[in-house]
């Protein structure tokens, strides 16, 4: 007679390999060796079905986020708002249940996974954020926060160099609040790990400075599972790693086997499998009563943990009236009140700087004013310029460094990393707005993770200075080209480049109030002037006419430290008699976003449009007709050298333009935006 | 008095932080504690700088690329081509000394560093091909090749994930011909090295299965740096790291912070450093006779130990002729005669095939044939199709699952470590032709190594399969949609979408012949039909007409999967009395590359065009008007139902041309290839 836990495990087990079934597609594996690690773990946590967003849930991570029939198996049982139906249309285009778990999609899932090694590194900003948000507003009567991340990962995830990245940081950072469980099966898809991955997890893990705990029988030991939780929850001062021995597809005829991993089982496998649950052999999505029962009541007494936490949050209000308003303005996803009034503006009087330099002055404005505000570097502070003068470094308080109400992160190089610790941040929730610093060319290493906040819609931030040729002599390893081009073609990215302080507190203003919407903000070195009708409203459309002449002969549209440099050439050319328009382009995505009319009231008909950016002039035709740009790598030399040798002064944009007109004097001219559907 | 060697270290250190002031730009920090390491080092290397591509050379990569100066001062030493006067131009544009080390731009740089932790990554797969090459070549009684790779790796270079995917690879594949110096001097951007990076760095390498030393003063203990190099080569069966305990800036008034790392000296502090050494306080670029009488020796002896190589090669090439020419043929770089014969070719009647299926056939062909064409996987040989039928793996003879001369990697889900291996395959030399596999999705992962790939002129081949909406289920994680924007964007890189059989025939003989640039394949997982009118040599002009029609109405430039859909398309509107041209467009950068009369015959004036493609439109109004394409990001479903949601069908491609003719009625239409300059 098998225990209710060992029903409850079966039927996780019935309901993730039947999906996988119906859709024909999908990797029954590790739900099968993962689901008696997951049911132990889920009953374990605190969590409300009827309130996912609860913000002192335990969260629940899948980093190997193939295995998502066991999470939406998981997410049925115990009534989140996701039914048998659902499990049906596994993998099924527009279902609630789709091919990797989409935080987007699905209640209860708490970050999008799929690519590998993601999913451990944003359950470390979850870790993080908690610790932080802990801090910042716990009481010694009233904690208000304090729970725990779990993540499951595989080998994949352990292979991958982001997850190495945030597991040292996580050590570093002495996150007890993490707790992973790595499912050593020992097969990937090219069959046995053995084949290349013959690595001392435990002992690098314990290089890290993360405490190492194993279950030998993860398929089977309950207890063993229990324990082990229990023992982790005893840290300190360091993460914790499970390594959980299981065998992947579990109870299938081919367990232990890769052929179980990312295929559909056959049906007498299924058969025989149900036939050892005691489940009716032909029945699909069986929920026998009992289990049913079981997790209603498992909910119940999480609901009641909710409740009494509630009373706790209604009395810290009370004791605390400052805190607690601004906790619940945190909840609500509300900014402080007026927020936009600490951004510094300029005039053109004001000196030139770098729009590094000018990105410091609003992270130093607003520091102070928006606790959920906070950020680091990926071991470029200096460069970057991402520390508020006066912050506190999150850090563990033993190390004498900072603190854990800290905000400001100590990233080190490790810009993969930093992008999927960011993410979870913001995943965390309590309206976190987290930036990351590092060179612009080096976001490129974080590719992986910049796609998922994206697709995630999450509201991070990248401090991306350094952003052209303008470096100077670092050369073309560091100087992008293609960049701009790779992230303004992702989807809903806003690729910041302001050209002057007002477009550098424009584009924060921006990307601090994005609820649904990552931001890069491309910043320079080299110092640039303060422009002429530049202004925090202009650069909210992503575009705007900044220098305006009555029926110009073209139109020069620039971003960044071009803008000024254009300016200077639509001067040369008015000397000439010809009346260029210089347009300022900081943001394709909210340029994109604003009304057909406005856009074309920028870039009408009739008028040849020339782009100046320091970049490849890949994807510049959506809004001019040609293009002055740097389609090779870069090089070495100084700033004011580069910029003469490819090309950009204000004398070669000049002849440029006019060589604009000419071509295209006597032929009709269309706006690129004028296109056919 | 100081010995020769001391004042061998002090001239290099003299000439790095000499070269440094000269640019009032640089890193002096980590030159002036690596310099005795560097001096003892290149002592036990086998190089020779008047033939600085010897193939049984010992490589010496620096990973952290930004301590240049130090590697350029060597290079002078030694006689190799650069002189004083180059030191004299460092970081100048136009210079042989740019700011991180190019290996296009100067003789003796292996590879290009400076993105951190790829060189230490490049050098494992300097590593796996001498491995490969030596298994390969040597005999009994011959060994041809026995070369070591040494690399200097700092703080920054072991906090990158890249590094970590290829040290756990390295250690797996127990490549003893690795010898790496671990820079350990505490400082890093950030300041000390505690802020951030706290793991046990030598008990993580342990945990990869290397063999760990330590050198407690690598400032000034030569002997111990001898002694470490000894006891590395002892090692049988794993590479070494060499823990080199140095003090950043040694000497220098700023010496162990990080205010020396990356700024010039002051003058004063130059002054103490030359008086400290014994050399003329107001001297710059100073090399005392007696040490330029010392390197001149050392090469003499160098120059001996390739002599007798040159003799053993002879008597190889005499003994084993066979091997010998084969040999012979790689060192100049020439592929087998006639070797495009192996490639497949189809016609119309031969059945769909996937392209990766395809790329399959490709592999299998070429087996046998082209010794130096090798390559592996991510993790996905099931699914990228990588390994050829009867291959022999990639692996440590003592593992039992390979051999040394083994053509198939198993890379482990490390797309980015993988990355960084192929380009340093490519640069040991013997002409490899190494390709790696994953999901094209995933090759983001490796953008660092990509981009580096392209900037250093490696031949290398992504197999990147499962390339769009087309992979169906995995869902938008697994899709890509900025991915071909980001990589065409990329100078001087191949990016591949070929549309049936021969187009992949055709991608893979551009990519194998190619000496010069790297190439992305782009491969569906579904199948495609062959098409009517493709051949090889159509397809290495980049693109060209499928289907031509004499006074087209419109035309529909595409690429790979949507290829095909466009031909059927062209026959729906056939049957309304409308005319459309397909081309097929399936490499931008080789397409470029043609001349302007051949493009301007693919896509005329005066017929509008409409590009098709299931990606980002971003970039290809370089080629077309209007644009069938996926502004967003994919979703999970059958591969079928996705084509149909999102318009890819004969259908509504004929319904988007019939618009996009009527759009343009009465319009003058240039091709978008003309341009004003």
């Amino acid at each position: 007679m098998p225990s209710i836990d060992e029903l409850a495990i079966s039927t996780i087990r019935g309901l993730a390999v039947d999906a996988v079934s119906s859709a024909n597609s999908g990797h029954p594996g590790a739900p099968l060796g993962l689901a008696p690690a997951a049911h132990v773990v889920w009953k374990a946590m605190n969590f409300n079905p009827k309130d996912p967003n609860w913000i002192n849930r335990d969260r629940f991570v899948l980093s190997n986020g193939h295995a998502c029939a066991l999470l939406y198996s998981l997410l049925v049982l115990y009534g989140y708002d996701l039914t048998v139906d659902d499990l049906k249309q596994f993998r099924q285009l527009g279902s609630k249940t789709p091919g990797h778990p989409e935080a987007t999609d699905t209640a209860g899932v708490e970050v999008t996974t799929g690519p590998l090694g993601q999913g451990i590194s944003n359950a470390v900003g979850i870790a993080i954020a908690q610790k932080q948000f802990a801090a910042t507003y716990n009481k010694d009567d009233i904690k208000l926060s304090d729970s725990y991340v779990y993540t499951f990962v595989g080998d994949g995830c352990l292979m991958e160099g982001v997850s190495s990245e945030a597991s040292s940081l996580a050590g570093h950072l002495q996150l007890n609040n993490l707790i992973a469980f790595w499912d050593d099966n020992r097969i990937s898809i090219d069959g046995d790990t053995a084949v290349s991955f013959t690595e001392n997890v435990p002992e690098r893990y314990r290089a890290y400075g993360w405490n190492v705990l194993e279950v030998e029988k993860g398929d089977t030991d309950l207890e063993g599972i229990a324990k082990a939780i229990d023992e982790a929850k005893k840290s300190t001062d360091k993460p914790t790693l499970i390594r959980l021995r299981t065998i992947i597809g579990y109870g299938s005829l081919k367990q232990g086997t890769h052929d179980v991993h990312g295929s559909p089982l056959k049906p007498d496998d299924l058969k025989q499998l149900k036939k050892g649950w005691g489940f009716p052999e032909d029945a699909s999505f069986y929920i026998p009563d009992e289990v049913a029962k079981f997790y209603a009541d498992e909910v119940a007494k999480k609901q009641k943990t909710q409740a009494a936490w509630d009373a706790k949050f209604a009395e810290y209000k009370q004791k605390y009236p400052e805190a607690g308003a601004e906790v619940q303005r945190r909840l609500d996803g509300k900014l402080p009140d007026n927020w936009r009034q600490h951004l510094p503006t300029y005039t053109p009087a004001d000196k030139p700087l770098a729009t590094r330099k000018l990105s410091e002055n609003v992270i130093n404005a607003l520091h102070g004013h928006i606790p959920e505000f906070i950020g680091g570097s990926a071991d470029l502070t200096g460069s970057n310029l991402t520390r508020a003068t006066g912050s506190v470094d999150f850090q563990p308080p033993s190390t004498g460094l900072g603190d854990y109400d800290g905000v400001y992160i100590r990233y080190g190089v490790r810009e993969h990393g930093m992008g999927a610790i960011m993410n979870g941040i913001a995943a965390f929730g309590a309206n976190y707005k987290n930036y990351g610093g590092t060179f612009l060319n080096f976001v490129s290493y974080a590719a992986g993770a910049l796609r998922l906040s994206a697709l995630s819609h999450h509201p991070v931030i990248w401090v991306a200075t350094h952003d052209s040729i303008g470096l100077g002599e670092d050369g073309p390893t560091h100087q992008p080209i293609e960049t701009l081009a790779h992230f303004r073609a992702i989807p809903n990215l806003s690729v910041w480049r302001p050209a002057d302080g007002n477009e550098v507190s424009g584009a924060y203003a921006a990307a601090i109030e994005s609820t649904d919407h990552p931001a890069v903000i491309a910043l320079t070195r080299q110092n640039l002037p303060q422009l002429e009708g530049s202004s925090i409203e202009n650069t909210l459309k992503g575009g705007y006419t900044l220098v305006k002449q009555d029926k110009p002969d073209v139109i020069i549209v620039s971003s960044g430290s071009e803008v000024s440099i254009s300016v200077a050439a639509a001067e040369v050319l008015s000397k000439q008699g010809v009346k260029a328009n210089v347009v300022s382009l900081p943001d394709f995505f909210t340029f994109d976003k604003q009304s057909y009319e406005y856009r074309k009231s920028v870039l009408p008909d009739g008028v040849p449009i020339l782009s100046v950016e320091v970049m490849t002039t890949f994807g510049w035709s959506k809004y001019a007709h040609e293009h002055l740009g740097i389609n090779r790598f870069g090089a070495s030399g100084k700033a004011g050298d580069l910029y003469k040798y490819f090309g950009f002064t204000p004398e070669n944009v000049a002849e440029t333009a006019n060589k604009t007109i000419k071509f295209y004097e006597g032929k009709q001219v269309y706006s690129p935006l004028d296109t056919a559907f």
